[in-house]
């Protein structure tokens, strides 16, 4: 039951006996109204998240003294169209009734770096998306494109997960995270996610590699994901590039992004790019390509208008290819 | 995965570089005790939100300068008694994991009116409890007898929403919504709700009037729900009206309702009614109910006493006719 | 529908027209990083709430005047190593999707004492965890020894409650709670959840009474749980011990812990015990006996590190014994 708090526990600690409490309420609210092509279907949609995934959270910071700082962040994910809970993304886990579903984790931070414990975006999580065109979202050119492949999904930010990030060292820096699975028994290892990933960001320059190695369990073949990226800010624009590998024994996925991003004004930016990935596969290579279109307008710090154009096609060895397109306007809201 | 927040994607934003924060947190708790037959059952029982349903919220408004306004809002029900989510109530519609089942949308509102973008109130939703007695709530002598009968359940605020709201000129105003089904297929279109209300409130009067239409996908009969309310303050007491009508092809409803509620001194308030409903069906008429007397003491401008009876019947052509009632206590607490 | 805020509702109380809101956000996050051995498995673990169950909450409290007080609290609990909601242990109930797991009710409290109204820990709940060693934690002795024998599950904080607190007198204290199921059919009774405790703490002392009785519904024998449990707090230690008994027609199980808690410092403190349950049974005696040594650390007022050992071992008439052990590190943040 546990009703007790820690903090009447602990009779002694000096000073007032109240806990000063210290949180903060925040999250984003994004909402589009779009038309979407699936194949031979065409509507028109309410969404939600096409440029930020639409989530609350609490989140806080404690000075511990001496450079050691204490840290919490619980965030879920939600569907501002239907005010539906986001789900997490985890290969071969149980669906959970996600109250947090983005993350959830208490940290310590100092010199050393800092160690999160939870749930957490990967090692890989934090790097991958650096170089995506159209500020990596539903309407980047690799959105649907990328981790959709022969080797079946991606696990997004893992469950019981520890991840440690170092400390920022003339532009360097690097993280690793490891997750587990938590599911062995007698017969069968527990499965596991492992990452890791090296920066560098300085002056104009940002590039990063990431690796990521997932079991569902230790009878299934693990998946491996390697990802290289970088931009460069030319000033007139930012160039934003990738390239990545994704296996499972003899599955392989190659892919690679290429797109720009472009601050017209203080206050409108334009960005936009081009995908790819392809599976081999034994029957033929099957190709995807997406290719998007997208700008946004700050009308305060913290309110955005935007609109973007967003295209993919598939194309399989045997059967006819796929094409979806979508086109939408919409305000992502800060708070 | 989109973890980058948009305040970043946008560099130049003039001014401090943090966005400032703007969140309210907002609900109501409201518990109550009482006794419930139905049929031929009888018991005892701890309820939720019998006059104001149980909720809590997130809220903020932010000025984008030259009158223009974004706010949002993210709400959701729940059942203190439990500590259950409540669902919504969606005609046809996949039963979703509701993190804000009431509420949660984007708006934009200036001189031009307000338009949201989500989960809202649809236009007749926002005008059809105006008129009914006992303050629109568990206690008012339509609760079970409105929108129960012979072509099924009502929409309430529906996913997938585009709702304006007119400017209140020389007294009237009003909404018109447009919700998404999103279940398009090759061969079947997708559903839709689509609702209007004109209002007129000035002086002691307040007239309504408003039209929804529903239908869960293209291939099934379009539900129609008409209503005209009113209301008139004579200072004694206001009185409360309202003729409704729906029909699904041959399937007709027609209901009304008829209440009075009487300040009787600066904190306490009466209330009461009655409410009926016919369903023209092939084997007869179908016949409900509902008569109401609750009263509400203010211990505060955000914590009320309450009590209220409420009782319904419902006659069949061929079954028994089947009566329910309450009786109830509570305590209803705003946050 | 309810869409109305009762606040509008009743017009003409004085003052200010807007309700001043009055909401703490709380909770806690509570990592650790453990191995954990179940008969021949053992494996490394991420978990939550060992050592208070990570939770988050709104609460408050309003003056009415006169010595009388509303109030309110609304409290979930989470996993903070995946993110999922906690949900409620309700014996023969339906599960409900939870939004506020752990509590949810309106209280009106004053000189006669405190009414709460809602999903509340029972009287039994209310003192039942206070001679646990090892702050009534996962770590403590009794943790998977107590409530898991032959009568079956316990139902914590049940669901449709009305709760009264005494007021203290002298330092003597009572409560009783009562819990609707709300179950009732046309043949079968209702179940329920009655509890009574009465407490007194005056210096070093402390002692408990608690007893609940449970009944699934009216067809189904009614489990009653009695404890008897005090604490004596010698300066250097504080002393702990329960004996307990819970009955099924012929099914029996008694239960006893034993420890000590040893403020070490100010900031660090020290607990561990033992704790015994014997199930008796008609094949011959089922016998659980857990054992516990624990830490906590105090970083701040609001964080703490700590560690621990606990082990079971489960011995049957027949079946092999089955043991369970436990060491983790962790850290509990207190927001």
């Amino acid at each position: 039951m546990k009703k007790s708090l820690i903090a009447l526990a602990v009779v002694a600690v000096s000073g007032a006996a109240t806990a000063q409490s210290s949180v903060t309420l925040y999250g984003i609210a994004d909402a589009s109204f779009g038309v979407v092509k699936n194949g031979s279907v065409t509507q028109t949609k309410v969404d939600s998240g096409l440029l930020n995934t639409s989530r609350f959270g609490f989140k806080g910071t404690e000075d511990l003294g001496g450079g050691l700082k204490a840290s919490f962040l619980l965030e879920q994910g939600f569907n501002v169209d239907n005010g539906s809970s986001l789900e997490d993304s985890q290969d071969g886990q149980t669906k959970l009734n996600q109250m947090f579903s983005r993350n959830a984790y208490v940290g310590l931070s100092g010199g050393f770096g800092e160690v999160r414990l939870g749930k957490v975006w990967s090692a890989f999580d934090e790097m991958k998306g650096a170089s995506n065109a159209a500020w990596d979202s539903g309407l980047s050119p690799n959105s649907g494109v990328f981790y959709g492949g022969a080797i079946g999904g991606y696990t997004y930010n893992p469950r019981n997960s520890v991840i440690y990030f170092t400390p920022n060292v003339s532009g360097f820096s690097g993280a690793a995270s490891y997750s587990m699975g938590e599911n062995k028994t007698a017969t069968v290892n527990a499965g596991r996610v492992a990452a890791l990933n090296v920066k560098y960001a300085g002056g104009p320059l940002y590039v990063g590699l990431g690796h990521q190695t997932e079991r569902v369990n230790g009878s299934v073949p693990t998946k491996k994901f390697t990802m290289l990226n970088a931009t460069y800010d030319f000033g007139m624009a930012t160039l934003q590039a990738s390239v990545g590998r994704q296996s499972q024994n003899d599955l392989k996925t190659r892919d690679w992004t290429l797109g720009a991003t472009v601050p017209v004004s203080g206050l409108l930016s334009v960005s936009g790019g081009v995908a790819g990935s392809t599976d081999n596969v034994a029957a033929g290579d099957i190709k995807r390509k997406g290719v998007s279109l997208a700008a946004q307008y700050a009308l305060s710090k913290r309110t955005f208008l935007y609109t973007g154009y967003h295209a993919t096609r598939t194309t399989y060895p045997v059967l006819p290819r796929l094409n979806t397109s979508l086109y939408a306007v919409g305000v992502s809201h800060l708070f």
